[in-house]
């Protein structure tokens, strides 16, 4: 019996997804994975953790992966992104200026600025990407 | 010399904030935190990390630390929340039943639908969790 059974006080306990309540809980590498092909990205993944089809009506949360040398296009668009690097490391380029990021580092990505990220590491990166729900 | 500054094409390398661009960029643990008072929350502190006083329109990120056997308050509101959990294990409570957790698990909680979350591990648990801009 795992710690979170033991600490159960209700018994009733769940695994995976229950969209039953209109929630979603999974492990985020469970979620499949696609590749981005638009032009001007370069070993980049995505995985729609939650988006408008799960019910979320305000944002959606994508996890990113980008492969070691991978970068996502220069591209600009009018809503912010909010994005947390969970794991690697590279180079943000806004504007032309370029901000270095680790793991841990969070990102407020600002309408209508021009932008790229770069995994500049050794190995993936990953990063969560938060954008409005309609801005697809 | 870092690999960052080494992979830089343009030599144009910011460290820290950038508020000039209107974007902001920095480790979470430099954001100040601050203790969850409000009734039924024990043990919870929080960082916002980026809100609508730095600029972002539609969705706050704040990162959440809950301290061993630390948990929310049982509550309920009308927008969605979007979570991920970045360390620890936990139990996520929503409607009455308990959904254990881990480091990269990720929740959309429904609007109105009462939930908690709680630490059931023997560490610190942290978790990100967007909300709308103007839901505070």
């Amino acid at each position: 019996m795992g710690r979170a059974e033991k600490a159960s006080l209700t018994g009733k306990i769940c695994k995976g997804k229950d969209m039953a309540n209109g929630m979603k809980i999974d492990k985020s590498s469970n979620v499949s994975k696609c590749p981005v092909e638009i032009a001007g990205a370069e070993g980049v993944e995505v995985r729609w953790l939650i988006s408008k089809d799960d019910g979320a009506e305000n944002f959606a949360m994508r996890m990113f992966e980008l492969a070691e040398g991978g970068h996502t296009p220069l591209h600009t668009h009018p809503h912010e992104h909010e994005v947390f690097i969970v794991e690697g490391e590279g180079l943000f380029v806004c504007e032309g200026l370029e901000h270095p990021f680790a793991a841990e580092h969070f990102i407020l990505v600002p309408g209508g600025k021009e932008h790229r990220f770069k995994n500049t590491g050794e190995s993936i990166l990953r990063f969560l990407c938060v954008i409005p729900a309609d801005a697809g």
